[in-house]
């Protein structure tokens, strides 16, 4: 094993500052384009106009046009009669004044008398309803500044100021160089240890996002020659190499070996995480990057390194995100060693903000996906406490986080169903479900983090489900339990049920693997419940402190044959094509906060419960009882 | 005339629900696309999931994978030697973990004895550093909802998660018709009469940013057959059409009678301003809208109307512009009978965001390009006072707003090179002014709303300037004065002056044509002084009464020959190709409160004034003395 442990960890703005400032001179190419095919472009030069708009005198209304000495002293009394031709012409809106008139009277002023004349009752003022010569647009006057974002309007002003070429920066060609010998094409049969290469993909939508044009190679093996190969090629080529991945300091990480080879590195490892494996160099004058491999930390270094690579590019400061500030809802811990960005979910709760960490993990791509926004914990900050305020970068509209249920609790597939259907019938509405089980539905309420909270709790005296743990853990607040379904739990277990399991207790009996749920479920809190029934011990359960946090992840944990069972609900077994045995029929119920009842988002939620189309997908699922489905129970 | 004059005046918002509700059954047009190319494509469906991300057990680092038994009792004093092959495998980041193995140790944590042997010093947990099958995404998971645009990430995870081509809305083809036997190309020679056809293509680009793709006709005289044609080939061929113009009440404007005659008319005329004379109508099932001829009416129907029909075509709620809480700093008096969109301009001083009303003028592009926002003023309200909180609709970044210089006050061609220089040094500032001449500048000091007034203020007594005014009017505030350039002030007179005017009494003695400045600017007291000095009573002036705000525009009404000169500086005359008879140097400064002085953008814009790039540009439009440009007087 020859592998090279050797990243250095720059301070971020340092590492950044001090790349673009080496690559700074290669920046800022112009070339001249058409005004018209202008839209989103980056003005290199101030744009002034060429002629004035308009660049005659010209009728501001549809009317006519004359000299107002003719309508001295006209009345209601005593109307002034004119005649077309001689005392006045026809002028449509934007129709020249010839110079002998001074004035236009509008069409609405006018009373017909016959063919040609006309009579009106109010005098016309000198210059009134005419758009003198460069009223909007005078010769030289400046359109728009240099550095500018081209938008529809400036286009518009341009044209119409006689200018129909411009000079801008030119657009970026930036190559996308993916490499790993494990990588293959979407699309692709799959085999174990391959890895669909998706981020080429994302980074092509960042570079278009940033105002660069985006140029995919195809896949490059772990080949220092292919690879060298293909660099050289992409550098000829293009004005900006990225190269993903290979930054890191496994086997055959040698990317920054080969920009060494045909250039300059200037940083490899910069202080930031997700993200440190990233490198910075430069060959034959062009900015050539080496990107991680995990798709956040990728996102990050593209959002953050590349991004203004581009900015620098075109001359433009591109849009900052949009800040809100948020409350955190946990703590959060972080290492001194780095500057750190956490995805963060939001909700609006209460007229709060609540902002709560999503997966850290940075392979985590659909935490990306599920982000509203990002917090960035400064290096030197070992953490931020629970309750704190902090400043978030968002990722998504606030007046769209302002529009969305915030549903924290047990999970259940419906959940992803219902947040559809919302979303079709209402299009400014979402549902947005975070799956903490149901006892963390319960603490989200306490905490006030959450609209509604999904729950199915067992009390293990009197076997009634969730109304006495809103009695207990709730007691101070007014809360109402919104009946949603009955639905069946039971083992998934492999197509074919090869070990026979038949119930709970077959699972110590047969030595079945076993993956459990996390703290907190509902489904862990019935398993625990049968245990106990059962005179069962948990450490007869091989697997007990394995855990997994939705149905499905459980069901895909016995899909894949590394586990043999799993308690969870008959949907998430007949998904993955498992077979199931029923061990109860429980109650999956909504509890509420009554105030949040009256929320137009919350009445609109419940009638997509309601509808036909909804229950006829759950009927799709199978497994669900809702014969009193949206009934209201006050607590 | 056989003018109609019959538009209705529809309450805006119920107009637009009438039309929406007409049109709807045409919408939501799918289709299936590569994912890869689904970028800013709205989704038609929900997105599940095909695939498990990963889809097999992997290693999260570099290092090697061995069952967790093997490493039990390793510690600092007694390491456990482990062998290559037969006690683990060396893995890279992502590489399958097979199932005999069930923790992978990282790299930094190994060290190498031999070829193939290596000792750990701490015992490893089981599933430690591997990312078990699905932890970023499990088989049968929502990925992203329907009504979703999709953004980079979504590609990521939808590519990862097996989902190689989606359902989405289709992209609205917007057909845009041109009409108006006035309207000519842009690049076209022009003649009196003439129109620029721009609108078509701010049409374009807006169509664009709202997620359709533009068809563009070609231009279309005012002929009823022709347009027909025109009309009918571009129902058949797009999904929407918009005409313009053509929809108001003028001799040539038919675009009603037309629709009518092909389909229907929903909605002629609505009680919005600019805007009013907008048709919402249909043919053969596919919305047909008659935009006004007017920009800036044209820029708000599609901003309120077809975005909207857009929206509804993709099953999208596009992003609604950000808001921000302003300061009114002008009373705004507005019809009760319309809605009405005012164009705002912003600034951000002493802490506050200050709103200005632009030019209301519906012709008015520039007040468009200038405009960082606008105010709704609602049906049924007659004006809002100065000094009222109000809502404005963001057209720029709050961002940028903040890092604008506002300079009020009196105007000189310098300005808009100062504001093109300062943004290409330091590309997150700008300079935004606006010309109310130099009294207007000190009244925007006595007000907090302005940084910057450039004045040029003569003191009819001493012969003195700027300083008596700044004593007498800013006497509770701390100001300086930072010199700025001393310019020739003069008579801007027809090319080979044909009057032979030789000074200011020759206005009157020759009957000079003159155009005047608006009250408060320099220029215009400049006037009055010599008015008065030399006994010409302004009567004696022929246009006296006749205004211009900028000197550009001075010279370009005498450029037009609609007068015979007017008081300007000299550049302005210069860069019209104008003669120009000098009268006196005049000293132009900038009154800047001293709080302000210590801004980072302040002494930027004084370091650009003081460059000598500036000054180049200076003796390029000549006229200026600067010998003591940026010397600081305070007072």
């Amino acid at each position: 094993m020859a592998q090279k442990v050797y990243l250095s960890n720059y301070e971020f703005k340092e590492a950044l500052n001090k790349y673009l400032e080496k690559i700074g001179s290669v920046f800022l190419n112009k070339e001249i384009i058409n005004t018209e095919e202008s839209l989103g472009r980056v003005t290199a030069e101030a744009v002034y106009s060429k002629i004035s708009s308009p660049f005659y005198n010209c009728s501001a209304m549809d009317g006519i046009a004359l000299h107002s000495s003719k309508t001295i002293g006209a009345s209601e009394k005593r109307p002034v009669i004119l005649e077309e031709g001689k005392d006045y012409i026809v002028v449509d809106t934007g129709d020249p004044v010839l110079r002998e008139y001074d004035c236009v009277i509008m069409v609405e002023d006018i009373v017909n008398i016959d063919q040609n004349k006309i009579q009106i009752y109010k005098s016309a003022a000198p210059w009134q309803n005419i758009r003198p010569l460069g009223e909007d647009i005078v010769e030289n006057q400046l359109i728009i500044p240099s550095g500018h974002a081209v938008r529809p309007v400036d286009i518009g002003a341009m044209l119409a100021g006689g200018v129909n070429t411009i000079e801008v920066y030119k657009k970026p060609l930036v190559g996308i160089i993916p490499t790993g010998t494990e990588l293959v094409e979407p699309g692709s049969d799959l085999k174990v240890g391959d890895i669909i290469d998706f981020n080429s993909r994302v980074f092509s939508g960042q570079v278009i996002e940033y105002g660069g044009i985006p140029k995919r190679y195809g896949i490059v093996k772990d080949d220092y020659e292919v690879l060298k190969e293909t660099l050289k090629r992409a550098v000829s080529e293009c004005d900006i190499v990225i190269i993903n991945a290979g930054s890191s300091a496994g086997r055959e990480d040698f990317t920054s070996d080969l920009i060494a080879d045909l250039g300059t590195v200037y940083i490899h490892g910069i202080a930031i995480k997700p993200g440190k494996p990233t490198i910075m160099g430069q060959i034959d004058n062009k900015p050539v990057l080496g990107i991680p491999g995990y798709p956040v930390s990728a996102y990050f270094i593209m959002e953050k390194v590349l991004k203004k690579v581009i900015e620098g590019y075109q001359g433009l400061k591109l849009k900052e995100p949009q800040r809100v500030e948020a409350i955190l809802s946990r703590r959060i811990m972080s290492s001194l060693k780095y500057l750190e960005f956490v995805r963060m979910k939001l909700g609006y709760v209460g007229n709060k903000v609540i902002a709560t960490p999503l997966s850290r993990g940075a392979g985590a791509t659909m935490s990306l996906v599920r982000a509203d926004g990002t917090l960035e914990v400064p290096q030197n900050v070992e953490g931020i406490e629970a309750g704190t305020k902090v400043e978030i970068n968002l990722m998504r509209d606030m007046e769209e986080i302002k529009n969305t249920i915030v549903c924290i609790g047990s999970h259940d597939p419906v959940l992803d169903i219902l947040a559809d259907m919302l979303h079709v019938k209402s299009n400014h509405y979402y549902l947005s479900s975070a799956h903490t089980g149901s006892m963390g539905g319960i603490m989200a309420l306490k905490n006030e983090e959450t609209h509604i909270a999904p729950i199915h709790l067992l009390d293990m005296e009197s076997g009634e489900y969730n109304i006495s743990y809103i009695n207990r853990y709730l007691k101070d607040k007014k809360i109402a339990l919104v009946k949603g379904v009955k639905r069946i739990q039971g083992l998934i277990v492999q197509k074919g049920n090869p070990l026979s399991l038949k119930s709970i207790s077959d699972i110590p009996a047969k030595n079945a693997r076993f993956v459990n749920r996390q703290r907190g479920a509902g489904t862990r809190l019935l398993l625990d419940y049968y245990l106990r029934k059962l005179d069962i011990s948990p450490e007869r359960i091989n697997g007990y402190e394995r855990e997994e946090i939705t149905h499905l992840s459980v069901a895909a944990a016995v899909a894949s044959g590394d586990v043999d069972c799993g308690l969870g609900v008959y949907s998430a077994a007949d998904m993955m094509g498992l077979d199931f045995i029923p061990v109860c029929n429980e109650e999956y119920d909504f509890a509420v906060p009554v105030e949040y009842l009256e929320l137009d988002m919350i009445k609109e939620l419940f009638q997509v419960m309601k509808s036909s189309e909804f229950l006829k997908e759950l009927d799709k699922l199978g497994g669900y009882d809702y014969s009193d489905i949206c009934e209201i129970v006050y607590i």
